[in-house]
């Protein structure tokens, strides 16, 4: 179809026979069974228009999180919200990350905003520095975009050097949008939840698509005690963006906590499996902590794989990154077995 | 909630107690059957995202309207396509008729475009006239919006009125957006899609969310042969914007054509009861041909009806027209004779 739009993200298993998906971040045990009965249960409310204002799922949220439920705007994944914020706030000069997810600088460039980037680099095994907040006094921004673990690098952000940056936005009235999305899979997370009543400025991004696993249900939450904001991002998004069904599955999924603990347990132990095999392989590999990881491959292995019925998220099209650089999703053991195995042939043939 | 706008719509049951609903025109049998079943097979999906081109859903529409894929874009309901269309065209300058849908208006605002009303009578009973032709040579918009039949008056337009206007716009290079979303439940329909072909200035919105009763699940379409428009569009709309489940419900629905025919011939049958019902209390009925219906009581009517756990549609916040004026859907015959029952009552206590 010739309007489409190159897709710039991972997780398009739509287009070719890929039967093993290592491109989206998503659970590696799929969607649990309350979840699926839970939308099961709401098709006989299907027939009505969603509650706009997701009151049930803003006070499910509301218990879980131990927030006000003012403190809550829910969205059609965090992609909207992230859209709903910069035409909310309409900023003119933002700092982000290179590299880090497309959808800061789409949704940035969609306002006009410029968009100033921190070189994160490979010497310091993509760590942000220090050297973020000398950046952060000489660009002046609106608005900082943070994402902890950032994506694709899977690295989180030192809690300290964090507070410093929090502490300088909220001194200068600069926007700061930390994405947590991938918080919950983390090992040592540390949110920045507890700042939200005294940081106004601050805006924190959830999403149950990737920890629960339900990637096509479209869901996202965002938490900030800036009230006036969340009115404006209120009217920025449409009437009815979240469905029925999504509104169930989150209120179901906020009961799944064990399995997200169970989750995060295999991701740890899966992810230190992964990293050796890789390394194993001859590529670098970025110590990530979340559940995916970063390489270098230095040469091109997604084709290979794809005709394998394997996806792996190319990233030569991240700020920051090139050629021959991968991320991997960190799944079960046999998944992550047969992307190891079908790596070795693939550069076998090569 | 503090941060919350009111909802400008109708269909909102969620904040009392409602038990029926006749302020959304939603298809009164339900949801069918297999629309159902298309979800439920489609649970195990759910962990996957979506597809951001919606390929098979686009291939079913393509089939059923009789027109190639490149000339479809599927949304998270029709406002997310109103939306994209604003965002993608940036229009300084648009008329559109008063009343009519919110969304326009607000999705215009959200780009700073300039809005201009043609007013419709109520001594013409809100049909759109020729007048429109020079009110449109007059203003001069980059863009018009029509909603055919329109809402809240259910009117349609005239064939050859509409031809003049879709001629003058073409050849003014003016965009022409019709809203044909209530078309399938209306009688006499005589859609645009003829005329995609040769009018590259045209785009028709249509929606699943009415016809197939379906309003919780978020899905919608629109039609034009401007394939730079679509692609502009498809890259204003979030990647994933559209669920895997609405996807699936959209392939199950388009297979339910008998049942929107059923439909069809309900709503002309019960249009016509309800109308003389409400002519009955006093009221004055618009002899709309859609599945609602615009009436002018003249006084506090709705107030009452809630507390019987009954919603109808307060048409005070629409431009043109004031207190006193609602709109109701047009549903089962029982559903029907309970809301006039009702009326009844809250009439003499009044």
């Amino acid at each position: 179809m010739l309007y489409q739009m190159k897709n710039p993200h991972g997780g398009d298993v739509y287009d070719s026979e890929i039967r093993l998906d290592f491109s989206a971040n998503t659970n590696p045990f799929g969607t649990p069974e309350s979840i699926k009965e839970a939308i099961r249960s709401a098709l006989d409310q299907v027939h009505q228009y969603p509650d706009p204002f997701c009151r049930e799922l803003v006070s499910a949220i509301s218990q879980h999180e131990q927030l006000p439920p003012e403190y809550i705007l829910c969205g059609n994944g965090a992609a909207d919200l992230i859209y709903a914020f910069c035409e909310a706030i309409r900023p003119r000069r933002a700092l982000e990350l290179a590299p880090t997810f497309h959808e800061y600088a789409l949704a940035l460039k969609r306002v006009g905003c410029a968009i100033e980037r921190f070189t994160l680099r490979k010497t310091m095994d993509f760590a942000l520095t220090e050297d973020f907040l000398e950046e952060l006094r000489i660009v002046s921004p609106d608005v900082v975009f943070l994402c902890n673990p950032n994506n694709p690098t899977g690295r989180t952000i030192e809690p300290e050097l964090l507070k410093r940056i929090l502490d300088f936005c909220a001194k200068q009235k600069i926007y700061l949008f930390v994405d947590e999305c991938f918080l919950d899979l983390t090992d040592g997370e540390h949110s920045l939840k507890p700042y939200l009543e005294s940081y106004t400025q601050l805006v924190i991004l959830k999403a149950f698509t990737k920890s629960f696993g339900i990637a096509g249900i479209r869901l996202g939450y965002c938490l900030s005690g800036n009230n006036i904001l969340l009115g404006r991002m209120s009217q920025a998004s449409q009437p009815w963006n979240v469905s029925v069904l999504a509104q169930k599955a989150g209120v179901a999924a906020l009961k799944e906590m064990p399995f997200l603990q169970t989750t995060k347990e295999l991701v740890t132990r899966e992810r230190q499996w992964l990293t050796k095999e890789l390394e194993a392989l001859g590529f670098w590999v970025c110590p990530g902590e979340a559940n995916f990881l970063l390489f270098m491959a230095g040469q091109d292995i997604h084709t290979g794989l794809k005709t394998k019925g394997i996806a792996i998220r190319n990233c030569d099209n991240y700020y920051g990154l090139g050629a021959g650089w991968y991320r991997t999703a960190v799944r079960t053991h046999a998944d992550n077995l047969a992307l190891i195995a079908a790596m070795k042939e693939v550069l076998e043939k090569a």
